[in-house]
């Protein structure tokens, strides 16, 4: 567990999509986040108030998150010494990179002395059990995509926040590094070793009340031959009862696969719906999450009326029309 | 790479199946095994000559395999006496034990002062890439259990010996402890981290002559949800050209997971075949292979014509009546 509220390390970052990990925090969480820290030359801005280390500390912050990649493989000197003077001041420090805090010689010895804690969220903390199969009491949905990277944690993220303003039992299952910052707390699914993937899932998402939803953040896909055995082990591991198919209508391959071509999202259903069944004998598939960022309105529209049409299923963008309609369908369950 | 030959540690094993790793070893790479070795108390005997240290080393064994399971999660002040010894006079070892030669103090001792080096086969020792889906040439064969521990292993080292007997290129390819024991060499695909799964497989799979046969070690079932992700990664990163069915007909559930039925060969043939297809478009389930020892002849030969006659693929149990038929399937593709 991170310590909240926080303070977001957007250090030199050339542009708003270097920082898209802050941003998603400032978005997703917006209580846990007391300011932005920026260094000379940032030309990201995640829209909170810019504070200096002291200040944000004097204001509450008790952990500063790295929200920005950083560049060529190494931190830099200009990073480690703000990293350095925050735990000095009290912070611990977080980070999804994939150079580790604790590899770093200085990180490391002021950490010993401050007494501050390094959160490399990428690597697993948890000695996770095999996985046993058991029904758990509560209810699950998982975004499945047919293809990595089409927005299954933002359709995720929108159908808890939804849930939450209705008032709804509801909670948000992080199994990635942005989802994890953004929370406080998750598994790092892609790092964990291969016996133990599904009994993460079944650790992170426990018996609950009845009427109370886990959103796991979905991972890979089934057709996705790099990674679809994580994405396997989400759907045995964490057993829904409800699947939303996640897609982005644009992709011309599957990412990073240029021979590979993107199912439809009916091969998708068709092949998702069995597995499920495997772990929980009641799973369904109840909507689709489209990301339509490329379209214009009209057009986003229109494809939406299009595959709600062909699927049967309620279909929409959350970003541009709402999680509204997948709540719904998950409240009917 | 495993030197070889090998001599064969039986410790203590109060029976045969304590040794059942040794047994494997003796009965699927006999040339590349010397003798056993027995302590005192033994009740274990794979049906190879005793030798001691020295006589073995001296008829060329160059490494002694630990092919017994230990008891009481301890490596005992006996065993390590005998495996300290064949450190100093020249011997290699070799375990698949949970408890790693490597975490005993005397063991690591002896190696850095003798130059012996410990194979501690759970471990993986590789950096594997991220698969890149990329087809690869050659020939590759797999079998996919309705459960775990039903047979794969077995039948693709039986598939394998029939084809070198006919002369046609093949190789075993090893994804656990005691296949990898077998032949030296392979990946110990439970124990590498998720997002390197497939790649492992990959990796452990290369471009090949267009008429050799890889026959991939089978793990965990698409059925069994602890395991299944890592299955999901062996056929993706594999991507068989033929699949063999692999049952035991007298499970009354999933192993471990006794909420779970088995599922129908034809359940799983239709599960398998759809995700086959995604990384290989010409994979063909090709057969099936039923483990019918706890049969009489007669119930194996009436069981397997009736799967024959079910499902249309040639069926046989590969320790009863061979492999042939199944080879046969795979030489007509």
């Amino acid at each position: 567990m991170i310590r909240t509220p926080y303070l977001l390390f957007l250090g030199d970052a050339p542009d708003n999509l270097a920082a898209k990990v802050a941003q998603g925090i400032a978005d997703w969480n917006p209580d846990a986040v007391v300011g932005q820290f920026r260094m000379e030359g940032c030309k990201a801005d995640v829209g909170v108030p810019d504070m200096s280390l002291q200040e944000a500390y004097d204001k509450g912050a008790r952990t500063l998150v790295v929200g920005v990649a950083n560049r060529g493989g190494v931190i830099s000197e200009a990073w480690l010494k703000v990293l350095t003077e925050a735990m000095e001041i009290g912070y611990d420090l977080a980070s999804g990179l994939h150079n580790l805090l604790r590899d770093e010689d200085v990180l490391k010895a002021t950490s010993a002395r401050s007494g501050a804690t390094l959160h490399d969220v990428r690597v697993p903390t948890v000695a996770y059990p095999i996985a046993n199969g058991k029904k758990r009491t509560g209810k699950r949905c998982l975004a499945i995509g047919t293809d990595c990277s089409v927005g299954k944690m933002y359709t995720a993220l929108a159908m808890n926040a939804e849930m939450e303003k209705r008032g709804m039992k509801s909670t948000f299952r992080a199994t990635g590094q942005t989802g994890i910052l953004v929370t406080g707390r998750g598994v790092p699914l892609d790092a964990v070793i291969a016996d133990f993937m599904a009994g993460a899932v079944e650790w992170l998402t426990p018996d609950n009340d009845a009427d109370h939803w886990d959103h796991i953040e979905g991972q890979g896909s089934l057709f996705h031959v790099s990674y679809s055995g994580v994405t396997m082990a989400l759907i045995h591991g964490g057993q829904p009862d409800a699947i939303i198919l996640a897609h982005e209508p644009t992709r011309t391959h599957m990412r990073g696969l240029p021979d590979y071509d993107l199912p439809s999202l009916e091969a998708l259903r068709d092949m998702v719906l069995p597995i499920a069944k495997v772990a929980n004998p009641d799973a369904q598939v109840v909507g689709v999450s489209v990301n339509t960022k490329a379209l214009s309105d009209e057009e986003a529209t229109k494809l939406c009326e299009e595959i709600e049409a062909r699927l049967g299923l309620p279909t929409i963008d959350p970003f541009r029309h709402g999680a509204g309609r997948l709540v719904d369908a998950l409240a009917a369950i």
